[in-house]
């Protein structure tokens, strides 16, 4: 695929370009003078004119509180806003990662949204989101004139939890007035997300849309569900955004050094993801999900048809489904998140059950094996794809340039990955 | 249809039943010591305790806010919250009217969501929301073991706006595997809410499910639009949240006396909804949407096949575009909105420019004129009905017992309006 590689390639220059273009202004210009006009965030509500970012990636934000003694922006980094004469706090950031970042206030302690922007699910609560644009000419995400397939909620009881679920289905243009059957990727969100992430901040259906009309992608059914799956009894606490209501004394939101753009690269450790075993998810799955897909939707049968993916958390859930079930699942896809963790010890002997020992008959099963990365986040995702060449297990590894643990770096790599299904 | 007759007499009889033992327990108790658990509120986010409500309505709310000097609750009412030791607020409120609330917290001068709930679009902004249980054997808005129809997300190029717009589109049980061809209602939000009102905080999807399974409705698709239509270089300001960004003096959120739940009744008079015509709203709708959902869709043809709705401001919305385009509308629905505002003057003769004219003529044409309406929301409705029966035009009154111009009154319209359609 040639004409993909060049895309990439011009991805990679442009956003190096973007980076050292950053920071030469970072050292030589004073911000509150750089030129641009400050345009407001695709995320915003109707009419908010603030947050708006200028053309070199800063942010300015606003929030009216009379009253408050201090008001904070946290997006990765955190800034002090200043009061003005008319009651409103404002601050203007230092340029800004491209690409979706969640970002909160803290007024006088009180961690909340900005009312001025759509809220968007991640870490465990509607948060605000803001956009800093790609290049003019990167529209891969955007709609077109191209046709549009349709994203639709469906409810479903599950056996397994005893509860009501609901997920999302990404139907190809020309699936309702036609008869074909189509190939299945299940797309998972990360921690503190929903079922709503993937359609809402990862654009997967305008994503595909323009890959199928593009002929770069076969048309497909995506399904997005929710990682949140408990039986009665079992605690469902790391599913929760338990730092909003702490105890005595109140905690700060964690934020890890190593998310540069506002979102916790990882669970806090009092969370317990360590401990996360995704069975439950597993089996309701195999269960319920899977089976209430196939015998809903026009769906070609067998593993050969049947790819699963996810992004942080959800690339650990598809590493722990999908290798315990190579019967049912050929394409494989961690987006920022894999087996054991990015830096997790790599055996290919023992790890995952001996599932890589033999690594020919691996091969042979898993046609697509994808390991995706933002350049920001840390070399464990490259060593893991390495190790893995070095036992002989066929993957493909893709670094997004310059992003970091964040929706920009998992709409690439969907971008990417997509492409590679179902051939 | 003498069930459902039967059902809402009781459910007058339970809403009567419940506001008198509102108003017993408002004069004889202390809050504090009222009986009962407080049970987290089902719009609550993953673990969150708080918002919870107590068996009488009344609500418990807490935020986190050790460095506040202020924090206050508007839900309707507004109530302060006291401060703990643990640098918590908290507050119990007097009973709450049964239903969906928009809330928001003031803290500190700052209008923000309570973190600890989903948000749903209204007012201009993603604000939180309280849901205030009916009876326990209300279930019609539930999801149920019966077949469910899905929502889907379509977008579309509106060549009216030079604008990609959004609708959602319910298609019933069994469209995708069938062949047969609906009928179509439009359904219409209200003032600063969206497209994903009616199947987010209005349920339209789960009704509808319930009513086709109890086979009270026929099977019928839903499309729920977004007014917010304008042409370039037209003022979208009325569709916008502009009280959230007040240029000096910050000014509070405007709360009309008769919206006892917490919600505007009507725009601020400074929005200019006087002023509001719907124009290019109908031209976008009868250029762009009619035909992409006519064309998209297995629809049945004609004006006998095709219904509008909509509630307050979407009342509004629909009676302009319907009585101006009775070639296209056999079916007119109002819910807390229809023509001239719900107190307007009314002269069957010149009114609307004399569609009310001919009664014969008008009775001929349209085959249901349903006007709904909350019981708190006072008398304009029950007159304009009133009115047009003077006048000879046939028309459906219905009154939801004891709520307000909220979401629960327009589920329970929707739940009455939908089975007399397409008959």
């Amino acid at each position: 695929m040639p004409t993909k590689i060049r895309l990439n390639l011009d991805a990679a220059r442009r956003s190096a370009l973007k980076i050292s273009t950053m920071v030469l202004l970072g050292s030589a210009l004073c911000w509150g003078q750089a030129g641009g006009e400050c345009k407001p965030s695709s995320l915003n509500i109707p009419g908010a004119k603030h947050p708006c970012v200028y053309p070199d990636g800063r942010a300015a934000f606003r929030l009216v509180a009379p009253d408050a003694q201090k008001v904070q922006l946290r997006v990765g980094k955190n800034f002090d806003l200043v009061k003005g004469e008319d009651g409103a706090w404002t601050v203007t950031t230092t340029p800004l990662v491209v690409g979706f970042h969640y970002y909160t206030f803290v007024v006088d302690g009180a961690t909340v949204a900005d009312p001025a922007t759509r809220t968007f699910f991640g870490s465990g609560w509607d948060n605000s989101g803001i956009e800093i644009p790609e290049p003019a000419d990167v529209d891969y995400y955007l709609p077109k004139d191209v046709p549009h397939g349709q994203v639709s909620q469906r409810w479903y009881l599950s056996k397994v939890t005893g509860k009501w679920r609901r997920c999302y289905v990404y139907t190809p243009p020309g699936y309702e007035s036609g008869k074909s059957r189509y190939p299945v990727l299940y797309l998972m969100h990360g921690w503190g997300e929903n079922e709503q992430g993937w359609h809402t901040q990862g654009h997967a259906d305008l994503i595909l849309d323009n890959l199928i009309a593009g002929r770069k992608a076969v048309p497909m059914i995506i399904v997005m569900d929710n990682l949140n799956a408990v039986k009665p009894g079992e605690d469902g606490a790391i599913f929760s955004a338990r730092w909003l209501w702490p105890q005595p004394p109140p905690q700060p939101q964690p934020v890890a050094a190593s998310a540069p753009g506002g979102r916790p690269a990882a669970p806090p450790a009092r969370l317990g993801l360590a401990g996360f075993t995704g069975a439950t998810f597993t089996e309701m799955m195999l269960t319920d999900l899977v089976p209430m897909i196939e015998r809903t939707y026009r769906v070609r049968p067998g593993r050969e048809n049947r790819a699963m993916a996810g992004l942080s958390m959800g690339g650990m859930q598809t590493f722990l489904t999908t290798l315990s079930n190579l019967d049912k699942f050929a394409y494989i896809g961690g987006f920022s998140g894999s087996t054991g963790g990015r830096g997790g010890t790599f055996d290919p002997k023992t790890s995952n059950n001996g599932v890589f020992a033999d690594a020919a008959a691996f091969n042979k099963k898993v046609k697509v094996l994808f390991l995706g990365i933002g350049s920001a986040e840390g070399p464990g995702t490259k060593n893991f794809s390495e190790a893995l060449a070095k036992a002989g297990i066929s993957n493909v590894f893709f670094e997004s340039p310059g992003t970091a643990h964040e929706w920009l770096t998992w709409r690439r790599c969907l971008n990417d990955f997509a492409p590679r299904l179902f051939r």
